[in-house]
């Protein structure tokens, strides 16, 4: 029967003698470890600084046995805590560190306005059916008031190209709506991957410098010498890794800069257009606006399903 | 110790030997004066024939015993059954009763409209608060994002602007809305209180006039003459009651036509002036409206108490 090895918080697989152990650290770290990441700021990011997606991809065999024979903190889970504390030395690269801090408060910020022009899609929708029920209201009203004829006449007429205009400008705003979906919530969701991605191999980099670190201040005999080129190629194999991904982190920053760029540059001039237009009654322009952006209209609830579907 | 004498459903006092008799009759005969509230079209209007609060109109002593000593149905439940299958004769104003309908039947549209303006105005309510949100998102996003400065920008002003404009549209909606619920709920109302006490001294006038009829139709010994003298009596005496409110509901119906058509009037003007200004993004006309038809504005949320009031 083959059993799947136990993973510590940050995926490192435990050898089973370590279990017990590592499940009572577990319990005392995995609040430390939210704590670091709200420290870290990522909290607002909608995930922790450990998402659980995250945990498999994790190397194995991240566990150290430190030189004096008893088992250790997991190397990774120890580089963690020694940096929170100031004692480990972390590898900065502060350019790249305050373009990701950027993103990540460009993209809570476009979160917001995603989920305002939601909201004005769900109200302005609320607002046709009334209008709509109010036109007919209206038009019901003007055919059966002889004296009232024309105040409910125009009023009804007003509701109705209010309505028509309306779901034009419905039509935009959920263009709008998809587009930004779409940058939010795939292009940065994807260079966010990467980025965590990096911040763990980060991570791991670090600490298998720190054990080289540490093997290195110790006895020099033949058992240390073998440890020693082990955590030499451990190291070497964790550089590669950080720096790959780094550039990659590099590269998928500088096209989603300028893919945020094009993309917003043309939702917000769509938006605007369309809001203008509508609201300046100028329904020409309106209908230019969403012909310029390509935008195709749906009609209105079509796309709740009908309750025969829903049965 | 003093009791309550009983009332049947149309609030007439009943001798404690009759009561047991009258809630068996009640029984049977609740359902059908619901049913009979309702072939009479006034279902509706949202409340039943024999509404609870017309009771106490009711006078004491309808009840009838019959020329035959035994205690028969109260005068004007007979009267109103003997209606209902066509046996007994009703007194009918065909104008007069045309005209209720016709008021009943636009106090039901002017009820849907208040409603559906009261949403109208809740819809733009939550509309104003997103758009509110979302002009500082942008405003805030334009100062953060260099080389999407002016995108952001003049969406943050297009909001604001239309906030701007939409709290006074929502000032013009609400005055409309205070307007036609005064007309509904007071003035119309009113008209319809009386109505319903012509309604009700209709019947009764009915029910007198049959038992007259009855105790013509009869033996004439000196018991009877007696009995006749004060049936006619009693009859004369709802005659004039009953002629007093169908004079009461005329004028009134007079009157309400004149004040709802000059009310009708002003709101309509009124409200398709604003929704058309704010419309035509026309902020010197939309202002110009309120102030023609001398609208205080008060600041959004100003209705709601705050928290401190509250506890």
């Amino acid at each position: 029967m083959v059993t799947r090895p136990a993973h510590n918080i940050l995926g490192e697989v435990l050898p089973r003698n370590y279990i017990t152990i590592y499940r009572y650290l577990l319990e005392i770290f995995h609040p430390f470890a939210v704590l670091v990441a709200y420290l870290k700021g990522q909290w607002y990011c909608g995930s922790g600084a450990f998402p659980i997606s995250s945990y498999s991809m994790r190397p194995a065999g991240c566990l150290v046995s430190a030189g004096h024979g008893t088992p250790s903190l997991p190397r990774c889970t120890r580089q963690m805590i020694s940096e929170r504390f100031g004692r480990g030395q972390r590898t900065v690269d502060m350019e790249l560190e305050a373009q990701i801090d950027v993103l990540r408060d460009t993209r809570h910020k476009y979160e917001q306005v995603l989920r305002l022009a939601r909201e004005l899609s769900a109200h302005l929708y609320s607002m046709l059916q009334t209008q709509h029920a109010l036109g007919d209201t209206f038009a019901d009203l003007s055919q059966k008031s002889p004296e009232l004829q024309d105040e409910f006449g125009y009023n009804a007429e007003t509701q109705r190209l209010l309505c028509k205009n309306g779901e034009i400008l419905l039509g935009a705003i959920n263009f709008f709506i998809s587009g930004i979906n779409t940058l939010v919530n795939k292009t940065m969701e994807d260079t966010l991957m990467t980025i965590k991605m990096y911040e763990n191999a980060r991570l791991e980099f670090d600490a298998y410098r720190a054990d080289l670190e540490e093997l290195n201040a110790g006895p020099r005999d033949a058992v240390a010498l073998a440890r020693m080129e082990t955590a030499q190629q451990q190291f070497q194999l964790q550089r590669e890794k950080y720096e790959r991904l780094r550039s990659d982190v590099t590269i998928k920053l500088k096209f989603l800069e300028e893919n945020k760029v094009k993309v917003m540059h043309k939702q917000l001039v769509l938006f605007h257009n369309a809001i203008s237009a509508y609201f300046a009654g100028n329904q020409q322009q309106l209908e230019q606006t969403l012909k310029q952006f390509n935008v195709k209209l749906k009609p209105v609830g079509a796309g709740r399903p009908s309750w025969l579907e829903e049965q």
